[in-house]
């Protein structure tokens, strides 16, 4: 079996994660224990992925109503949570769910309502991510009938089981058609700055699915050779239209697909479509430390995690961390839903 | 003045580059002083850019026929350059031009006929990127004129004076154009996995240009925001059709600009484009070690050089250096003789 590992877990009521910052150099377990903990995760990065992000700022908003169940402690949280990463919805769609679960309680209950809507969003992320892992491998395995043989998935960042409570999105139906039997091989994008596609490398590693680790800028060549077969993304936030915010760079990848023909696919629970966003170029792009770009982790010569400056002293740096791929580049969106085209998703799926 | 430093010189009859494998953490003069010594620092990317790996090449043929003038000295000598790597089209004219000017000469004459003749290709380098910093320099300078503000120019690897004997050939329009008072700003792309962008940020550096790091993956957001006016790079062939091979990461930001509307040059001398090649995908594209994508080179915390490992420790990697980017992508071609659209090149140039 093609397992990965879980990017949260319940330990004896504790929710645990790993430190995304830290792997795959380190793997650290940390408990989610108090509001300022599950935000300051959220921010630098120890947990990220847009589904994983939404269920942690829901525990902290859990966790804020255990220090402070008042309506005051419950905006207080709200805007806490809200300020530490603008762009994926799934943030905001998973504190408004838990509010709308509480809102008309007694201070007194809130808490222990909060925490169980938390669970719940666990629960259905887990579930959402199955349903996207059937889904997608459909097209996986009508591609290796077309094919026959392997079929070469290429995905960009991490939108696997680590950006989820369990499963993954992009990466969802690799695991499951890699469960039935379905010979793959994935194409793993660095994804500078952050280099999270060493995540999806490491996870990949883990569950013993056949990977290869490029630089962002081979993606478009192995695309021009054939060498690529479909491309499945994660997305932060989808807007009304179909237009998909995700990880910069994706943006690229969305362009060689089309130029080359090679399908373009993003899988995603509908939580990360925000209906209200009528189209992409509207969502609010983060701009992220530069010293993402002029520093790189990694691991020295005796293993131990170590940093390197690439730049000269002096040089200045810009870190945009998501972009836009407007929907006409985009195969078909991969939902628990099902499959739909990017302009169909209002119809379908409203 | 904006001045950038040389990437290859004479010093009292010493041939000497700069050891880009180092640059830009540490600054080391190496002297070119034997065939081996040529044929490894193109190797190992001591000395890259197609015009240097050309002229390096020629002196490197001129050092073998002083170890052995006869007919099989040149041809082993002349094996073993080619043998470096296989995608810049410079090093082979390099080496036809060296051996037309020596083939028919006795062997006692040889060495200093291509001694030479190597200095001749310098000093056409220096020549051919004056003529391309001159006539880039007024695309750029119609740009300011029409935008009234700071000219954003994007672009890619290192197409500058290390790149060439002196001067660059896509950053040459930007030096000409700062010396005439424009206003400039250029965005260098880090350039995975060598990082050829720090050579550009310390070129531009040391010369006093305004630029800002970013990681390749950042491009296309950028232009998609209007914060790209112009993208230059380099190229290591040009086919007769006007087909541009160049380092890895050019198809994608070649994409994005016909996507965004950005105009598109490719800066590169006549010596550049193999005219017996139909189409860019019939180059060889050089496949170079995975190290170079599983490690980073930089600089530890006291400044020293470091090297990290970014993967998992059973990831395996692949490592195309160059892609094909399609004339039809290409607004014009910048060499010494002018500017021409792809495919006007054969009937404009040959």
């Amino acid at each position: 079996m093609h397992v990965p590992p879980r990017g949260l877990w319940l330990d004896q009521g504790r929710v645990m994660v790993l430190d995304q910052a830290l792997l795959p150099h380190r793997r650290v377990e940390i408990e989610l224990n108090s509001l300022e903990g599950a935000a300051r995760a959220i921010q630098t990065m120890q947990v990220r992925g847009a589904p994983l992000i939404g269920a942690c700022a829901a525990f902290g908003l859990a966790l804020g109503l255990r220090e402070d169940p008042s309506d005051s402690g419950l905006a207080a949280a709200h805007a806490r949570l809200l300020a530490t990463r603008p762009t994926a919805v799934n943030l905001l769609w998973a504190l408004r769910r838990v509010e709308a679960a509480v809102g008309a309680l007694a201070a007194s209950q809130r808490a222990a309502r909060a925490w169980h809507e938390a669970l719940d969003i666990v629960a259905g992320d887990e579930r959402d991510n199955a349903a996207i892992g059937v889904h997608g491998a459909s097209l996986l395995a009508a591609l290796h009938a077309r094919l026959d043989r392997v079929v070469n998935v290429a995905t960009h960042c991490n939108a696997g089981a680590l950006a989820t409570c369990a499963g993954g999105t992009a990466l969802a139906p690799v695991y499951h058609a890699a469960n039935q039997g379905l010979p793959l091989h994935v194409w793993v994008s660095e994804t500078r700055p952050r280099n999270q596609g060493l995540l999806t490398a490491w996870e990949l590693g883990q569950a013993q699915v056949p990977h290869t680790l490029i630089a962002d800028n081979a993606a478009g060549f192995l695309m021009s050779r054939g060498e690529v077969d479909l491309v499945i993304v994660g997305a932060d936030r989808i807007s009304a239209n179909g237009d998909v915010v995700n990880k910069v760079g994706t943006y690229l990848k969305a362009l060689a697909a089309r130029d080359t023909g090679v399908p373009f696919y993003v899988a995603a629970p509908t939580s990360t479509i925000d209906w209200d966003c009528a189209e992409g170029r509207a969502t609010p792009i983060e701009e992220r430390s530069v010293e993402e770009v002029l520093q790189v982790q990694g691991t020295d010569a005796s293993g131990r995690a170590a940093r390197v400056a690439i730049a000269p002293p002096a040089t200045g740096a810009r870190n945009p961390a998501f972009d836009v791929t407007r929907g006409e580049l985009v195969t078909g969106i991969i939902s628990e839903k099902g499959v739909a085209a990017p302009h169909e998703i209002l119809r379908a799926w409203r």
